[in-house]
């Protein structure tokens, strides 16, 4: 058989403020032409639907949207799975409903729940579950670890697993040695809540969620289909893709990335300022993350930038900071007499003390505009 | 044809920091019992499914159980609009798949709305929607008032009605005239956003919602099925319940209340603390609101009561304050001396200032252990 394997929508998700609704929307709609065009007799969606426990009603009616053209216009059965950012049973609303009509919602974890049989495959929807959570429902205190929470379902859907068919597994999960990015969120406190490839090593197919990077899990048949868009400056180099997966009666899966078009891509950009205002560099309308290559502080940088790459997410000077973009929040000392203040902004802005001959200047001008004593 | 009307349940309501989920489950369980014995061809709930727009997750497993064995398990079509304190796009979510199952969910206002056929019936679900809400969607800008919105409800139902079929209204307002109680929200800013009873005059039902007695309102085709529970101490009185509806071919509707009886009551009970103590008066566990008519002060009142009426949700003298209940945070000066300060908390609990001879006791009892120039 063949499907479609997608995770990590992240319905609802801003970025730096920036509402990407719109975005989402356009890449639902090329997922939807891909089910088409592919003739996928499935669509596999490995959790985090939407961002959050209580999404936006605005993302809420978008998934509805999306579902209902892929299900109900295209008759095209869709799964899916809870993530560690949704809210088990508020995806899982009606899924007694849905099931009969060909959406399959696996909310909260049940420990008796069924594999969808669909042609030669049954896939076992195994929603994210925290340790805790795991050994309420499987009644077994023995469950400690995120690996002990997913190996027990492993389990139970290895039990429940009909002859003759094969093994797809959805998860929602850590796998240990993938490559993360920034808008994942740790699903263990204190850690990762990593857990081994080796529990997907028996699994025809292992259709993950959660990092956001299309990757390996350490298997062939063990992947990340990765993220709808790229949603932090660490995911810029990302090439964002559904995963095609072709099943044979017999043998090894074959895997296909088929890439997204976002509707604007998201980018970082690094140069002198007045290098960046010659342009634009690339798409203007992108989503830009700039790195300002120059050592002095740039006056209302933002601004003047904005004419250009009117969605710029983020700017900060290249060099004194690590390569990904972070939130820094000086601590002025309102006390500090003029001098004092401007080599904290400097040192802000610029990323290093100011020398001696920028000190000078400084005085100098200050000297002219301010009293005496404060431009002492 | 039979049907049963209902509203206002909502689910997840705390009442006094008591959570009545478990109220609530058992006053559904005696509606499926209800929709079963009636053998009605169908549940019709005029909104306020939910207390609030975004409802605790245990509020929504319970309603996803509770339709799950309406619709899947007993095989009736249950009918459904949004009321004021329910989130349209979320109540809403997945209506495409579920009305093909008999769960026909109105969440957002729709101009385009289709009518919902059953028996001899065709059911209009107009789900509440504010005078903005309404201007937008049958974008008419001489939408106003919420009479215009549910006029123009009205008439877009009517123009949609097939002919030969009974005309029943499903819809979520304050008719003027009602009899209203402290758990409703009003519709409108610094009012009620009345509508005129003469709009469903032509209705051969209207099934109502919002204001929680059972009552007609100004026809006897024009009913509101009241709430799930009472759900303020203002409606101690009422006598909840499912309306039965018998919609004949043709003449008037039948209308019969069946009564619900609650897992606890909600009572409003005064008397005297030594007498009350002498009891219980009634089931002890009924959720109460007690009226004190004691003089004095009542030293602990609450903890003392508690050990025989464990749910006391409040407390208050009777004869100071109006016929509900109400919070009262008095304003205590701690810089008063002691015997001011005791004026005010007598004033607080008895409802009067203390006499001449209350007084001499104060400072009689006061002198004997507080410094002489406190007890001044």
């Amino acid at each position: 058989m063949r499907f479609l394997h997608t995770s990590d929508w992240h319905l609802g998700k801003t970025l730096c403020n920036a509402n990407l609704l719109d975005d989402q929307a356009h890449a639902l709609d090329q997922v939807a032409a891909m089910v088409k065009e592919t003739r996928a007799e499935a669509l596999v969606v490995a959790g985090d639907l939407y961002d959050r426990a209580v999404p936006p009603k605005e993302a809420v009616a978008l998934l509805d949207d999306a579902l209902d053209r892929l299900v109900r216009g295209l008759g095209v059965p869709v799964l899916i799975i809870a993530g560690n950012h949704d809210s088990p049973e508020r995806l899982g609303f009606a899924s007694g409903f849905l099931e009969t009509q060909g959406l399959h919602v696996a909310g909260p974890l049940e420990a008796g729940a069924s594999p969808v049989l669909i042609g030669n495959a049954a896939f076992h929807l195994l929603p994210y579950a925290d340790p805790a959570t795991a050994r309420h429902a499987f009644q077994d205190d023995a469950i400690r670890t995120h690996q002990d929470a997913l190996a027990a379902q492993l389990a139970r859907a290895r039990a429940n697993h009909p002859a003759g068919r094969r093994f797809v597994a959805v998860a929602h999960a850590f796998v240990a040695g993938g490559e993360g990015s920034d808008s994942e969120l740790g699903l263990a406190v204190g850690g990762t809540g990593e857990v081994d490839a080796t529990l997907f090593k028996a699994c025809d197919y292992a259709a993950l969620g959660h990092l956001h990077r299309p990757q390996e899990a350490g298997y062939a048949q063990v992947r990340y289909a990765g993220s709808l868009l790229k949603y932090s400056a660490s995911e810029a180099g990302h090439v964002k893709a559904l995963t095609l997966v072709e099943l044979p009666d017999h043998g090894p899966v074959r895997t296909e990335p088929l890439p997204l078009s976002p509707r604007r891509d998201l980018r970082r950009l690094r140069g002198r300022f007045e290098d960046l205002m010659r342009g634009p560099h690339g798409e203007a309308g992108d989503y830009l993350f700039l790195e300002l290559l120059d050592e002095g502080p740039v006056l209302d940088a933002m601004a003047r930038l904005r004419q250009i790459y009117p969605n710029i997410l983020g700017i900060q000077p290249a060099p004194a900071t690590p390569a990904l973009p972070q939130e820094v929040v000086p601590s002025v000392d309102r006390e500090l007499d003029p001098a004092a203040l401007f080599e904290t902004f400097f040192r802000d802005s610029a990323g290093r003390d100011m020398d001696e001959a920028e000190r000078a200047l400084f005085h100098e001008v200050a000297g002219r505009t301010l009293s005496g004593e404060a431009a002492e």
